[in-house]
């Protein structure tokens, strides 16, 4: 018998998870397009070639690549990926997003602000709530080089989230710009700033003596790690702008957060985390991520990423965006909400599959529809009761068995 | 310059047909679970010996593939697809559904009522309106062997086409027990049972005359062949019982073509073709194929398959379905539906990007948008003549000039 398993590090989803992430991708959707922004879509396959050529860091490690077919495909021992492979599954949402701006600028007129909603695939070593498989919702801005756009895309995300019932969450903004400037002023070389932020970014989990041990491991010099460490814990929105000499940037971030902060009424926290770090090489200017609760992951994030476009269409467009990470919403909101059911009524209506009319059955079930009741049409079993029993533990509000009740039936 | 055209084969979706697309869907998910049915989600990839070991007929040669990762990828120049590739993209959704059936079998009461909305892959040569990717919007009923279910799936399709704008479209029902019955009556052997259908099915396209022609081609013999496609021109409700030995299944078929009808009270048509075959090697029993107005396609099918689920399971389960070709439907509705606009009134906010306080001009588009509006925030260019003639052509309402503007302004 062959194995009835999803493939490895995918999943399954069952009826009563899917009902959730349908209101969930509806209210995210519905609130996005309120605010202007437009949805489309691309293909779930990429050219080899777009993929292998992007800034996307680790993902690439994780590519999911598609066997060329036919005539194309030619084996050898010492094949590459690329002489096997002619497409792949998308790592993410941006590069294609650049992609198709590319692609349609000259029917898109700027700012063109996007919504994408869809799954994209990392191959990553399965673990614990960690899938191949995920959804992530998108908002960017093309076309808006001024800090109006992240306010923008800052107050559209947290509408978003308070709409499908986050409150006390943290969005926390810092800004490359001034990341960059700050290493390269503590000594380091312009070329080991990559490097140097992916041990930063540890912080979270090793602490500042682990980010300083990791780099006087890497060969940096034991002071200069120090004092670079040290600095960098103290630096906050007021003494940013005598540590680093990036006067605009650091003007932007202080409208950004204030603006922000502002607008939040205290539904919500807008912070400055020089800390914060983001994975992605593609980023220029402020990044954001948004924490909530207990839980150890953020679930949102994004940033500006002025450069990417420019590499595949023929001017280069400044672009930001903010993503939400729809599995964490959904596994946070599952353990939150648990119990809570759907608001309209719905019956189970049980019939007779060997005396009743099907014509009359369908008809009568119809006209509860058009009551608006939700109506789930059940020959009766041998076993009523047991029957009974099964639906009584799902969420119906009652039931009635055709041409014997006249009214709805409670289960209890 | 990397190029930037979607995989061939795929496409990119703009924003106006995304909100098409986005509505439809809504409403026939909306009309699915109203009547009982639940949404389910399987990956979009499954291991490739499931896909390979499937009935999936022509789909198995446009299977996309997989390349495995890391040391389980061993080159040699003698490797096969499944050598080389551990997993596939899925073709149908109707193989993924009898795995998932299969997979969570202990939770789910039986009959099983499923809705799958989602995309399929396939390698097919791209041609004008075929495409790589496209989507299905599938309804099964699991775990019932009468024609009850095939009743209910008709009714419940066809209510969907209506909701969502078509009328007068005709449901054509078959049954593959008869036509097997009829076609070794004729006296093929069992075995050529699918070639022949391969043949019969072209009779849209060729004519009696060409599948006649087709068959002798093939070497059957031309006095059997003529009389056959003779007698299978003449078939209708009335004497099918006379000319196969089926009573349950012809008396089954009436049923549910009568039922049909009932319950159509004359919105769209319920007919016998005793031409519709369907490509899928694994049905057992009734098919069905929706057509409409002039279109050469159909725009919805399906049919009973009560072999699938055993496969995967540790018992066989009697299961039937009903697939809209989401792709088609939403070629023919924009066609028909071009100019047409969104209901909610939705305008466009300009701000000046140099002047204005931010937070401000956020928050007076909140206001706009708690009144129900659409609110796109756009600073305002320089050419503000030819930029505000971008936005009249997009099907907003009206324009406004922040701190400017007190009430709503009108493009023309």
């Amino acid at each position: 018998m062959i194995s009835s398993n999803p493939v490895r590090g995918a999943r399954d989803i069952l009826p009563g998870e899917m009902l959730i992430r349908d209101t969930l991708e509806q209210k995210i959707l519905s609130i996005y397009r309120q605010h202007g922004f437009s949805r489309i879509e691309t293909p779930a396959l990429e050219n080899i070639d777009l993929l292998l050529g992007s800034e996307g860091g680790e993902n690439l490690k994780m590519l999911f690549t598609i066997l060329k077919r036919g005539d194309k495909l030619k084996i050898s021992e010492d094949s590459t990926t690329k002489d096997l492979c002619d497409m792949g599954l998308r790592f993410d949402l941006t590069l294609p997003l650049s992609r198709f701006y590319a692609n349609n600028a000259q029917t898109l007129e700027l700012p063109f602000k996007a919504i994408q909603i869809g799954n994209v695939f990392r191959a990553e070593r399965p673990q614990k709530g960690r899938f191949r498989s995920f959804k992530q919702c998108d908002i960017d801005i093309i076309g808006d080089p001024t800090v109006s756009a992240e306010m923008e895309l800052i107050s559209t995300t947290a509408k978003a989230l308070l709409a499908i019932g986050f409150e006390d969450f943290t969005i926390k903004v810092n800004d490359r710009k001034l990341l960059n400037a700050f290493i390269k002023k503590a000594g380091f070389a312009e070329a080991d700033i990559p490097s140097i932020c992916i041990s930063l970014d540890k912080a979270d989990k090793i602490g500042p003596e682990g980010v300083a041990k990791e780099l006087v491991d890497k060969g940096y010099d034991e002071a200069m790690v120090a004092a670079f460490v040290r600095e960098a814990e103290d630096i906050s929105l007021d003494n940013i702008g005598d540590k680093v000499d990036e006067p605009e940037a650091v003007a932007d971030l202080k409208r950004v957060i204030e603006t922000s902060q502002t607008l939040a009424e205290g539904r919500y926290k807008v912070v400055f985390d020089f800390s914060l770090i983001r994975g992605m090489g593609y980023y220029t200017g402020q990044i954001f991520e948004v924490s909530y609760g207990p839980y150890g992951f953020s679930i949102a994030g994004g940033g500006r990423y002025d450069n990417m476009i420019g590499k595949y269409a023929k001017t280069s467009v400044p672009a930001v965006g903010f993503s939400i990470g729809f599995e964490r919403i959904v596994t946070i909101l599952m353990e939150e909400q648990a119990g809570k059911k759907a608001s309209s009524e719905s019956i189970v209506l049980f019939y007779d599959a060997a005396g009743d009319d099907m014509a009359q059955v369908i008809r009568f079930a119809d006209t509860l529809r058009d009551q608006g009741k939700t109506v789930n049409l059940t020959a009766m079993k041998k076993k009523f009761g047991k029957q009974i029993g099964y639906y009584a533990d799902k969420d119906y509000d009652g039931f009635m068995v055709f041409g014997r009740d006249e009214a709805i039936k409670s289960f209890d």
